[in-house]
């Protein structure tokens, strides 16, 4: 049986330069970067080689670039961190209400001190109108956090825009590059937004190492307190193998992001032209242009997705089933109801999310299996099977 | 040249069979532990399994472990997710003042949050009088803080009496057993703490990862929020490679734990006899016998211990001078002041901590430079050389 790993959104593969350059931190170069003799410093300059690969992936400067321990806490040190930061000059924040839920849910915990937030609502597609944004901005708004692309439904956001009226009002712009940053070049630059959060497990680097870059200038309050890493804005020894780890990945994606778009968008292109055109009642998920390079979502009608993920998994085929992060929790995606999808539909949420180790056999193989699927879907669902009788 | 490693505070050489144990999942297992898939739940028992052998090493049931990204994160949700997890009861916190900076620090913090904190503190020895935290104890006292073991003066604390007079009044006891838990016994039960901080990194494990052990009941506020990982406890996706090198750390610590004493102990005492008998002007820091295994420090007059460290390290030596994360910050430790030591004489800080990659003849090569070393202690300062005229 092939095993095909299309949950890339859950976490990608690490490459093998990445693990073969993490090997030596694992070892015999095991110093702390804080200690000064050579064990130390040999380790403080392998995170500052990271720092400038990850700030080269972005186009940002060395010194902006904040080591975290994941996506997670790179989502909570810009939410909570900046906020706090920035209470003085009020206590309003906005979010789409598509974001990740360390985004969502660290923006709910500022409510414990004192914060008002607020969701701004997406379209069909999943997409924030600008316009939506700026109606909302209030004198005593700090912070504004929209996800460049969204990890259940693929939509890319028109960040760039956002931001030029954020800018105009000397308001906050953080987002959350967490699902873009492997496959969709991105530059804070011409971004224009004032923070970015990154996670090496989404960029073919490790799992327990990720980054947020602050627009120089921007102050944060730490959320972990202790020694004087990262600046004084993150305490705590380094993940020295982690973050080398993270830097190479970042130079990899720099390096060949042209090419990785090249490899992902015609495979993506495939299932979201194919998988309507032999399974009955899916419905696309998200935009259908402005969208993540490998990322396919759909939603079946009258099917309960994890069920499909398992009979999937057992075909040795790897998908999701709404965020990785919240599928234990077994309920509808935020997301998907906040493009207005009915909640028995959301149920039946299924995304492949490819990968520069996937290849066109990868998504032929797929593509055959599609009959094998429409007759599970059939014993899975009487329902389906009764609404798809006439249909194929 | 020979190099010698005897900066295990600062953080411990990662075992052989430790890198071998993670790098599966640095390379082919790199599924998500919240994804259902096949993938996904390979991940998950790793994660499960290492939380049975941290589990195992501290005497504690499997479901009580939260893994973090560290030792620092570890003492920032014990300190603040209890105080916070806590507040109805009272808003007073009891630290020692000889607590780590991340312990320290994260107490400052809760300030905002209208927080009282008190210090306790130490004798000369750096030990807590179990006395001196019964008379702080008042009936809004929310949480006590002592380190099981100092990290720069190798210091004992008498944690179980502590925990008869803080269980007495139902006030929750942590205590940080990061700089202890790779080289002494420590189970939680006899030591009768609601709380323990761990660090893989201290444990002959990588650094990235740590773990807090809370007893069953005792709510915390989560630190970092988003997905349900950690038992709703510690959101975001688990960086299993540094957790399952945690775990296998933790299984050969509690397997060898008798041996590394044993290993340890007469290498201490050698430094402790010989380098006050060798050098003029040293003073023995922390408790002569309540201390940890490898662990030896002292202060030598006139000298500024960071130079010293500094010619050791050329001379192939790593040692620490103060705590490794505070090492960039140029002032006398806050735990040499509190144990009433002058100023000028804490700035002479050297510590020597062995692990269990040393041995006698280590040792041997460290006492042989003695000789060496007060030569260059009189190069290097003048009172030195002027003071010990008559001495050698």
């Amino acid at each position: 049986m092939s095993r095909i790993y299309l949950d890339h959104i859950s976490g990608t593969p690490v490459l093998p330069e990445v693990s073969q350059a993490m090997l030596p931190y694992l070892t015999e170069r095991f110093g702390n970067p804080s200690s000064l003799h050579s064990w130390g410093q040999a380790a403080r300059e392998a995170v500052e080689t990271a720092r400038g690969q990850v700030a080269a992936l972005i186009g940002a400067d060395t010194s902006e670039i904040v080591f975290t321990s994941g996506g997670t806490e790179a989502n909570n040190l810009a939410i909570k961190g900046l906020a706090l930061g920035g209470e003085r000059n009020g206590k309003h924040i906005l979010c789409s209400a598509i974001e990740h839920v360390s985004v969502l849910n660290a923006v709910r915990a500022l409510k414990r001190s004192g914060f008002e937030t607020e969701l701004i609502p997406v379209d069909r597609y999943g997409l924030v109108d600008p316009q939506e944004v700026k109606k909302r901005l209030r004198p005593d708004t700090v912070l504004v956090s929209i996800m460049q692309a969204n990890n259940e439904i693929g939509t890319v956001e028109p960040i760039a825009e956002i931001a030029s009226l954020t800018r105009e009002k000397g308001i906050l712009l953080h987002t959350d590059a967490i699902a873009s940053a492997g496959s969709l070049p991105l530059n804070v630059k011409e971004l224009g937004v004032d923070a970015l959060s990154l996670a090496a497990n989404q960029l073919y680097g490790p799992a327990g190492a990720g980054a947020l870059w602050l627009r120089r200038g921007v102050k944060v309050t730490p959320l972990l307190d202790g020694g004087f890493q990262e600046d004084n804005r993150r305490a705590g020894s380094e993940n020295v193998a982690g973050i080398v780890g993270m830097g190479k990945a970042a130079e990899l994606a720099h390096n060949s992001m042209p090419q990785r778009m090249t490899q992902l968008i015609p495979l993506r292109d495939r299932l979201l032209s194919e998988i309507p055109a032999h399974i009955p009642r899916v419905v696309a998920t998200g935009h259908p242009t402005s969208r993540l390079p490998g990322h396919a979502s759909f939603c079946i009608e009258f099917i309960e997705g994890e069920s499909m993920l398992l009979w999937l998994d057992m075909q040795g085929i790897a998908v999701s089933s709404v965020s990785a992060c919240t599928s234990k929790a077994l309920k509808a995606s935020h997301v998907l109801l906040a493009t207005g999808m009915e909640h028995a539909l959301a149920q039946g949420s299924i995304v492949f999310s490819l990968g520069i180790d996937n290849s066109a056999s990868d998504v032929d193989y797929i593509l055959e299996t599609l009959p094998a699927v429409v007759d599970r879907l059939r014993q899975m669902s009487p329902l389906y099977a009764e609404f798809v009788k006439g249909a194929t």
